[in-house]
């Protein structure tokens, strides 16, 4: 049997302060940190215990796996961070309060930048400081590579590369791997194990620090889902 | 310019109770967080930020390792767990008290399992719970990579292996390489890169939680090394 538990992180610092994050490397809040042990506990008790994971660049993520690891005594296992699981990239919306923005935008417009599956949000230029391009984490990315702002769209088609090169294959040699990563990249998983159309991945939603269990067959196709 | 940093982890549970504990997975002790805090603060104030990052299989020279990423801003790096790392294995001391067993065996008896290079502790059998066959971390190990007791001398060619398949190559493509290990297994590192005899390398001390950093020229000889 092999099983596939994607996590969300827990609640961030810009979360709380309802605000556009996208890349920006916010750390998680004391609630986030207690929603990411919870999330450990209910793991150990499951008797769900990973062999591999993975999770992103971004520390909200990071840390959670971290608290998630000591709680079921896995500190030891394979971690592979991997850029294309981050969040996705909110361009130059990135640190505004989405309140402020919808106030300014107007709320269709924000509904459409959030919810739309191939919709951009305002680009950065890259001289921006907010510019990826910027940070010394991602200097082996390529120009192509460094977003100046992503729609989901855009989002799932580079968590497709982490998906087939590393996710499939680890599939293969452990019986269970967890996901710890956002909700956005989540969404383009969840798209790819379900076979779900644009429309139907945009209205799924997935509450943070709750692990979401996939028992997949040999082929990869879900035989049974549920959250933990 | 290459560095390598070497960090014993901060003081466990059982350094406190003064308990020879090998390969038994001790947490660290409030101040042996404290101490890995401590670590991180210095290198992040000698700008000396890891690009690549070793460790062991236990949790004690993990969360070291963790405690010290979080604090310079570097916990997306790439860490790989070696149990080639892991402190030495102390046979049938595991757990015993230092004070107890020198009563009962004598102060020379104990110093020798202490500090002679070749002398093997009281062996375990293999039906012992403490013997590494019985933790699902170790199932891939093979029945002669087991031990039911190290020398020094055992621990450090174990090390070896690490060192030249893993830290070498990383050494050629990173500029600052972190090691967080434990006493025994940072000796065997030490030995190598600075050509020590066994009886040197039996008189090296090295404290808990000081970053030991040595810079490297192109063949990997220590051109300079100095504590933060």
């Amino acid at each position: 049997m092999r099983r596939l538990v994607l996590l969300r992180h827990g609640q961030s610092q810009w979360n709380l302060e309802n605000r556009f994050t996208g890349w920006t490397d916010v750390a998680l809040s004391e609630h986030g940190r207690e929603e990411a042990r919870k999330a450990g506990e209910l793991m150990l008790k499951a008797g769900i215990l990973p062999e591999v994971a993975f999770t992103s660049y971004l520390r909200r993520a990071i840390s959670t796996l971290w608290i998630v690891l000591e709680a079921v005594d896995r500190q030891w296992i394979p971690v592979r961070n991997d850029w294309h699981l981050n969040e996705r990239h909110y361009g130059a919306l990135q640190g505004l309060n989405k309140a402020d923005t919808a106030a300014k935008y107007g709320d269709s417009q924000v509904h459409e930048w959030r919810r739309g599956f191939d919709v951009l949000p305002p680009l950065l230029t890259p001289d921006d400081p907010r510019f990826p391009g910027h940070d010394p984490r991602y200097k082996t990315l390529t120009r192509d590579e460094l977003p100046l702002a992503e729609s989901l769209q855009d989002t799932i088609a580079r968590v497709r590369c982490c998906w087939e090169e590393y996710i499939v294959p680890s599939l293969a040699n452990a019986s269970t791997v967890l996901v710890a990563a956002h909700g956005n990249s989540l969404r383009g998983l969840v798209m790819m194990i379900r076979h779900l159309t644009a429309q139907e991945i945009v209205d799924v939603e997935m509450p943070t620090g709750k692990p979401w269990v996939f028992t997949l067959d040999e082929r990869l196709e879900v035989t049974e889902n549920f959250y933990l």
